[in-house]
């Protein structure tokens, strides 16, 4: 393998795991805040690493369109052209072909689309997404697959999990393997245990530096997700990456970890942040609230964030009420803080064999919600 | 006087000076940094700070309105309320009040108006205006005034200046003096060289801490704003800091601080960083340009600020291009550190005695233009 993962310790299903990349190491369980288009949205990517935040996702679809692939690579590259050094996932494209661009068809040999935003024509293919992800300088490449949409009949599930278990040959046979890159396969199937495990199969065959559980997160609820990581996630090679795609809430990680999934990648502490929410040891704020309008007090006074550190929720809100950009960048830099605070409390507690213990007092905060009422 | 202020060096009619106020220091020449909504828009409080900024200023108008000045009273002021520590100008609301609101009504006690936000109907008179700044605790209060509407006939300009220097009467009545607390008073008179001064002699007699030019850079072009500051400053006290109200280009404050003025504001470099322009040693540069789309160069290589220490030209186009919020993070950042280089570079050449030769490098830089073409 051209990328080194080392489980360090584990705690039940837990891995706490160590990845090497060309651009740096990764920590597991790990957070990666999304950077759809080369910006973690209201972010100096300094900053981003100021959260704790090893490595950041790019998107492919996104990047493609704007400023365009050729045009990153002319320009050093992803790290080079946005100033993150550190190590960089991409995605396939495929999921937000199929969620954004006009007037998609998908054929055995890729997609055709139209942008979003000019309408102009486009082709993703596995080899063409691929060679995308290579331009990017992508640490981490995903296979190009068919993100199976929600619900689906068995029939379905299976006919566009083994497509995409075609396309991952495609996509395996088109990376150019070299030290500190690695490519990642992506587990399709639904919620159907026997299509789970015959992706799976597929996939070990083919062989990938880490495998992702894709069509999770798009509607199923944290029961069924969960379900199909309890059977999904023991299948997997003991020796390589765990990635769930999309995923989530606090407590959907922290469920996610407690099942064996190493990474995770999700617009909700970013996006959550730009319309006034704050994600919280103790559970969810709106800062739009007017409880807070009076709030001398910060989101959370153990936070270390600048927000927590250097203004008060009645601020905060005041700045979301006059719709200042500072309420979005100071509530993105909180809830990423969170998130990796999180992902590094996982990570001690796997370490101690204290997972349960972390887990209770994880629940017990958000059971007791805001001190400060409300 | 309440609030101290010493002329270091003079260099013709330019000074060199600097204010002590409760909340610090301010050097002169020095340019506020505008908070309208008790925030400079897109940077966080200690970035304006790293800029060099060392007093900013914030709107009565927009606060009176949101949050209210009573609630920022309650939550300990405007330095408490929006985490910065330094030194704030406010102004009195009236320039605000004649441009934004709607339905105004001017009569010799004030203006009734509505809110441009909700309609509600407000108040603002001499007596309220100070009374709000005081609540605001600015350290500078701005006396109440009508910003004469440019042009403006003899008698206009007269009745409506006369009218300001009754109620700069009533605002130095309501002012109550405390230690490193000024109060300002504003000349009028357009462009009147008899009008402006009496205007001077009329703010002279009742005393205030620092003397600021009103109803400039409101469409009379800068021939005509020289003009009447050629008139104007060397009438005023020469032991009190003058103030430029809302001025203005970087070209502007070089001609006005060799005119003998000390501190300036114009919402200039922070509202041109959101539209993509950038202030350089070499003029304006508008990075939505497609020449910059695969310019792998700073805006400027020997400008120490975040956006041209860590990033290219070919990036922010990008941001700007695909709307992102980091663009307008990293160019109102460079621009504040502009505005700042150039203040700071005025003091140093002032107290050097070598203000011609600053101007003289200041004009033929931007005589040549941007070094990378265009």
């Amino acid at each position: 393998m051209s990328m080194n993962f080392d489980v360090l310790a584990t705690d039940g299903a837990a891995r706490r795991g160590r990845i090497e990349t060309a651009h740096g190491v990764i920590d597991t369980p790990a957070f990666m805040p999304v950077g759809t288009a080369a910006t973690v949205k209201c972010m100096r990517p300094g900053s981003v690493a100021e959260t704790g935040a090893q490595i950041i996702l790019g998107n492919t679809y996104h990047l493609t369109l704007r400023p365009g692939a050729d045009r990153i690579e002319k320009l050093g590259g992803l790290h080079r052209f946005m100033n993150w050094p550190g190590p960089i996932l991409t995605d396939s494209g495929g999921f937000q072909v199929m969620s954004l661009a006009k007037l998609r068809k998908i054929t055995e040999d890729g997609v055709t689309f139209q942008s979003h935003i000019d309408g102009s024509r486009h082709v993703l293919s596995p080899e063409i997404s691929i060679q995308i992800q290579h331009k990017l300088d992508a640490d981490i490449t995903m296979a190009f697959d068919e993100c199976t949409p929600y619900p689906a009949s068995h029939d379905d599930a299976a006919a566009s999990m083994r497509m995409s278990m075609r396309w991952a040959k495609r996509s395996k046979a088109a990376f150019t393997e070299r030290e500190g890159y690695g490519l990642f396969g992506i587990v399709q199937g639904s919620t159907y245990e026997d299509l789970r495990g015959e992706s799976v199969q597929a996939l070990s065959e083919i062989g990938f530096d880490g495998y992702a559980i894709g069509g999770l997160a798009v509607g199923e609820g944290q029961t069924e997700m969960f379900s199909v990581l309890d059977y999904t996630a023991p299948a997997l090679p003991v020796d390589r990456p765990r990635y769930l795609m999309g995923v989530g809430k606090p407590d959907d990680i922290v469920g996610a970890v407690q099942r064996g999934v190493d990474m995770f990648d999700c617009v909700l502490p970013t996006r959550s942040g730009r319309t006034a929410q704050a994600f919280t040891r103790f559970g969810q704020l709106n800062l739009k609230n007017a409880r807070h309008a009076e709030d001398d007090r910060p989101i959370d006074p153990e936070c270390t964030c600048p927000a927590c550190g250097e203004h008060t929720r009645a601020y905060l809100h005041h700045l979301f009420k006059a719709s200042e950009v500072l309420g979005l960048m100071l509530l993105t830099w909180h809830n990423l803080h969170y998130y990796q605070e999180l992902t590094a409390g996982l990570r001690v507690a796997i370490e101690a064999g204290e997972l349960d213990a972390f887990v209770n007092a994880f629940e017990r905060q958000r059971a007791e919600g805001d001190p400060f009422g409300g």
